[in-house]
């Protein structure tokens, strides 16, 4: 049976200028492989209520899961939540148990529920709250799509509270193997591999370092007595420049 | 006038799976920022050709320019010219040009331009050339579409080569200005500045540290002197916390 497949929208005008670097789709894409989801597509969008609409309502048609980053904060630049609710057509207000979370916080650091961190209290109708335990302001899960915040550290503990509740299919097994010989001169071996071993996927992912060219091959399939084999074929067909 | 728009496409199953962490997006947002064209969109997809002609396709319309990277190499994951191809309808095949400059380079080193190595000269039709500098092998711009290395040093020599080709609009000028204290204390004020400055953009990127909640405010637009009047203000606003 084919495993689940996966999809994540990250929102934020910070990565589009280049001022900061994404970090957030390299741990989701670790976290789902480990756990047999196939991430299938990732779309970054600026902060613009139209495009974020627009890519929720693809992404969530087509995979099964969408998991989106960013734009949940108190800042007028945080329009998530509202995109969401106006993707699935649904009313969006303060709830009670988000307000709960977060008057709790708050007074326990003697700090006042303002209105700005009220918006983050800010739920669609018949969602379910994501657990966060860095900053307790809540993500939410909305029909087959994971709200949940762009700071790293708080996304990567919104994704340890969703992940368990997923069921995946069968984890990828993969080994990667360093072949110090250009592409040209690995394609044609490597061709005939592929087809010899047609219950694994091979990639080949070349690098130049020092002016030496070589590819990482990648071989990947869910039958480890599979990847193994396909593995030491590799080795051997390339068994002068393995590195 | 508006700047023009363009969007990124990232082809590879390496990204998707959690095994490499993309450079290629952040080199071309810092880059494209710089000479004023506004990257509204990322797609990563993997190396299926029904997604990549689909990306494609929807990019090209939508948006003025569209940068891919990946699958361009000999070996048999690379399907991304032949995608480009059939994205627009357009017939592939070797081309003289390309194969007379791999032929150059592999002569040059006393290699011989094999089967698969040639399948690096499958240009489509009415294409021209993108220079690669570091290995020969070149990238191609076919309508708006440019498609370029996966590998990142070839990557930013054909972003280098392409960019002096394109016309873009004024440069956005930014300040970035680091505010310690939590968003939710932030956005009030915030909001004021906001509605003060209506031509410039303010971004508010949280971050936490040490324990220590605070927030990036990023300032940005074309009229160098309108950013310096907003982030002039935004200092004077949280004269107490900017650090």
């Amino acid at each position: 049976m084919a495993n689940p497949t996966a999809a994540m929208l990250v929102i934020g005008d910070e990565i589009l200028s280049g001022r900061t670097r994404d970090a957030n789709m390299h741990h989701l894409a670790g976290k789902l492989s480990e756990v047999g989801i196939d991430l299938k597509e990732v779309r970054v969008v600026s902060d613009e209520a139209d495009a974020i609409i627009a890519a929720v309502q693809a992404l969530a048609k087509t995979y099964a899961h969408v998991f989106t980053s960013g734009g949940i904060g108190p800042t007028h630049d945080d329009i998530t939540a509202e995109c969401i609710a106006a993707a699935f057509d649904t009313p969006i207000d303060i709830r009670a148990d988000a307000r709960a979370l977060l008057q709790a916080h708050y007074d326990r650091q003697s700090m006042e529920l303002n209105a700005a961190r009220l918006r983050m209290a800010r739920i669609p109708d018949g969602a379910r709250l994501i657990d966060n335990p860095v900053s307790i302001a809540p993500g939410f899960q909305l029909e087959n799509v994971y709200v949940m915040a762009g700071v790293p550290s708080v996304f990567q503990a919104m994704v340890a509270s969703v992940l368990p509740t997923l069921t995946g299919g069968a984890p990828l097994i993969s080994t990667s193997t360093r072949i110090e010989r250009g592409e040209g001169d690995i394609a044609g071996p490597l061709a005939d591999l592929v087809a010899a071993h047609s219950n694994v996927s091979f990639g080949s992912y070349p690098y130049i370092k020092n002016g030496v060219y070589g590819a990482n091959i990648v071989v990947r399939g869910a039958d480890s007595q599979a990847v193994s084999d396909a593995t030491q074929a590799l080795i051997q067909a390339f068994s002068d420049a393995v590195r």
